[in-house]
């Protein structure tokens, strides 16, 4: 049987991709008073906010005030999404608040062009400039590639495809590639042997897994990558976000469900899961409804009965 | 890695496991239209009711004129719930409408003590009867084991424990035990681990998984069990039933969301996903609500775009 690696490393993305999926403005106060308790929580890698345009995503348009004011400790990696080089010198006036940024794309054609209105080549120049600048500040680049594991326009993206545009990526200067289940088409099986092409392929960089719960198999995805020696994933907090579409699906897995499953596997993740769950319960409120995630409903499994 | 099972097969619980769940009493026409539209997805392995006391599980007080009414293919194997050798008494009046019972217990005393105010000797004892009686009468036995994974109320549950029960079950006539996770405490490690020597140690009956997906890991630990051989699982349609507390919580695995990822991987189960939630979608409109199960919100992964 497959091995499971020790320890994981997750990054936090709810305060980036679930609050710009709200469809209210969450006050920045609260913003950045729930990125704080992530902080808190043991998290390591947190994606902070996005520098996409105001009147495009008004949700994020206080990025500027959120870095300005959020105090991490130095164990957290805080990363931005960057559309573009725009975006990055936006960004850029708080350099000393972040490390890492994230810059994307999709596998596919037609989603690469109704998400960003660029051809995938285009997009992919745009992102060799981005990175070269971030590089020449000091940060550490992540490239994600949506629509890895199927497209809802195009339906197969080929493995091969996917992996050309990430080994452009890393040549761009990504020290980490992510690998985006954009509407939850992957299954278990496909991981699998994605993920053992992709290890082969890309030897020298991280390859992390952000897998969608939309229908219901983002854990045993996150299984499958396990097993191949995964050990970086992106989720989110409360199960905020993630495309949900269309109404009442879901989308990121949720983070304290992902932690649930590796602690009780006894694969190490660095965070409190008690707190995780206490922030979710927090970011329930500040948005007055109930969340998805199954652990915040139903709480860690208590051996101690 | 671990290679999979070709194709599974798969019983569906919510006419009794969801049934039995929900607060308000479903029509008895309801129940036999749902029942005869699973049967018509190809479902073949259908829990159609239980006789329990009416009067402590008044949602399935018609199990008479269910089981009466209800006419399904030769291909289908009806099974009914029987907690005792009166309720099986009760069900012999329709004999020639099911080919299986199901008798249960559980794993840790204090759960079986609150759920049938039995010892498990006791319980054992039962059953022994039971599958006696519906063996003479030429039914198929299953014995299923609940808190199989984890008890809420005792905590670990020793899997040498669960095994011995087992094979108590089998020595009573049970050609099939399943192992509940009544609590969704269950880990994918674990399942592996677990299902590892149950095979070992019972080969020669059929060993059947049933999870909750109370943390969000019911999927996860199916593949976990489809990768040591297990081929045989209990889900629900439409995400019904199987203890849903506290408030909010899930229970059973969705059968479509089941349906779905086996499908992705190339597993068959002779079932049709499309026709499934469709049905899904007919108990939706019974119930007033909506499920939780996520292939019903999002609909099955579509290739052809």
């Amino acid at each position: 049987m497959p091995e499971f690696p020790a320890s994981v490393r997750i990054r936090e993305v709810g305060p980036r991709d679930g609050f710009q999926n709200e469809p209210e403005v969450i006050p920045t106060a609260d913003k950045i008073a729930l990125i704080e308790a992530l902080a808190a929580t043991g998290l390591r890698r947190i994606e902070v906010t996005s520098f996409v345009r105001p009147d495009v995503i008004p949700q994020l348009a206080d990025a500027e005030s959120v870095l300005e004011a959020i105090v991490l400790p130095e164990t957290v990696s805080a990363s931005v999404l960057i559309p573009n080089e725009r975006g990055l010198e936006r960004a850029l006036r708080y350099r000393e608040k972040f490390q890492e940024i994230n810059g994307f794309l999709s596998a596919s054609e037609s989603h690469n062009a109704k998400n960003v209105g660029r051809s995938i080549e285009g997009s992919l120049a745009g992102l060799s400039r981005t990175f070269a600048r971030a590089r020449s500040e000091g940060l550490r680049c992540e490239g994600v590639i949506s629509t890895s594991f199927g497209c809802p326009y195009e339906g197969r993206v080929p493995s091969e495809l996917v992996l050309a545009i990430a080994r452009r990526l890393v040549d761009a200067g990504a020290e980490e590639v992510g690998f985006g289940d954009t509407t939850g088409m992957a299954n278990p099986l496909q991981v699998r042997n994605f993920f053992l092409i992709a290890r082969d392929s890309l030897p020298e960089v991280e390859l992390t897994a952000h897998f969608h719960n939309t229908r219901g198999q983002g854990l045993a995805n996150v299984l499958a990558a396990l097993e191949v020696g995964v050990d970086s994933f992106e989720s989110s907090f409360g199960e905020l976000g993630g495309c949900p579409v269309p109404a009442g699906a879901t989308g990121n897995i949720a983070t304290e469900d992902l932690v649930s499953m590796l602690h009780e596997m006894g694969i190490a993740t660095g965070i409190d899961l008690a707190a995780l769950v206490d922030t979710s319960r927090g970011v329930q409120a500040v948005l007055g409804r109930r969340l998805g995630s199954h652990v915040l409903s139903a709480g860690p499994v208590d051996w101690q009965h």
